[in-house]
């Protein structure tokens, strides 16, 4: 079966990691801007999105992954005078990685400036949910994405965790469910998919700057292919995320 | 043995990659400034410098790889309004990667600029010379360091091939064997160090962006130490870039 990991971080991997994947059946991938250290100077993250639209889907092209940008703004590098930065970040096939860390008045600002943006050009929009304090966090982002009515269909609430799981579906967002140790297992994953049904689900890996397995979409696909069938495990590791891209 | 490689370029490596490096005997690493598209923006290198000092340093630390960052701006990556990016350059363990590409009047004039900040204040430099027209371009960049009398104890004029280790080694500046699919085998870098001797000669591996061997110097440095003895390789593996780095 062939895969999409839908949030990646390919700068952080070397180029046969990428083949790595290729190896694993994975297609196309997600790669979401982000920058390992808060940057002084909001061109950094500029010339950061031609990286990525320019060299990293080069990398991509070499290793047999189909690599699709998506440029944005994450909660933990908010450069000085981001508003530089804003015009750029309709280029990519998503708004992302975008979204709260710890939720103060800042990263507030940025992202409904973000999602402003991208629901006036339609563009889907990768939402991160962070490892701590993440009920309250998922909570607040989903008012802020209420407050402005932003598209259900336009926003995927990334890194589900069993415990907001729920909620997100319910609201009509997408979801995503990222297999990689620290956050899902391929178990944890096919027991989402299992209560939630496969409609609005999409696997990812999350693969970056640390440790990583780069076959985890294949790996909790099978394992969905196996448990769930084939269909199920093609709508989360595929054709949802075809559909939701518009790629 | 424990080795020091003299030349990476470590943001293209995942944190498995830099833990191969240490696991292969790797204990110490110059990790050499480098944007793999030309920049628009100036900043862009300030924030890359900074990247280099935290992240990196960091990522090494984690692997078990001391990182050194050397600073400078590459001839490839030569970004508008270059000047703002000199004063910063002078924060590494080194200037650099730096030094003439086709050897065009943008590059003659940033590396000149960079030398002499070098100069100075004191630093090791650490020169590229090109894959292409590298007899020239590297006859190019001895004549401009002879120009403005730079020392030679603080340049090391890197990438040698065997056509010009000898010009390179009789003016009395150091040379790096990098050691690498496209570059050097080992057995190249042998064959260097044994014409040469291991006075001024030291070991890299240029990991980077493509495809590497992450153990490349240990296994170039164990070939030398098998067939000139421990202390040549030693001397090239270790000795010469703690005095040349001053670290």
């Amino acid at each position: 079966m062939k895969w999409f990991d839908t949030h990646i971080h390919s700068e952080g991997r070397s180029v046969e990691d990428l083949r790595r994947m290729a190896d694993a059946g994975i297609e196309s991938a997600i790669t979401c801007a982000f920058y390992p250290i808060p940057p002084e100077h909001p061109e950094t993250l500029i010339d950061l999105f031609r990286k990525l639209e320019i060299f990293e889907v080069k990398r991509g092209e070499k290793a047999g992954v189909k690599i699709y940008p998506a440029l944005g703004i994450h909660p933990r590098c908010i450069p000085p005078r981001y508003e530089v930065v804003l015009p750029a970040i309709t280029r990519g096939v998503a708004v992302g990685e975008i979204g709260l860390e710890e939720g103060g008045e800042a990263e507030v600002k940025v992202f409904k400036a973000q999602l402003r943006i991208a629901k006036e050009n339609d563009l889907p929009c990768i939402i991160h949910t962070p490892r701590n304090n993440k009920e309250v966090i998922t909570e607040k982002t989903l008012e802020i994405l209420e407050a402005i009515s932003f598209p259900e269909e336009l926003a995927v609430i990334d890194h589900l965790s069993p415990s907001i799981a729920g909620k997100v579906l319910k609201d009509r967002y997408y979801g995503g469910l990222s297999v990689q140790p620290g956050k899902l297992t391929s178990l944890e994953a096919l027991t989402i998919v299992e209560e939630y049904g496969p409609e609005r689900l999409m696997l990812n890996s999350d693969t970056g700057f640390s440790e990583s397995e780069m076959d985890a979409v294949a790996k909790a696909g099978s394992l969905i292919a196996e448990k769930l069938g084939r269909d199920v495990a093609e709508d989360v590791g595929m054709k949802n995320a075809k559909k939701f891209f518009k790629v």
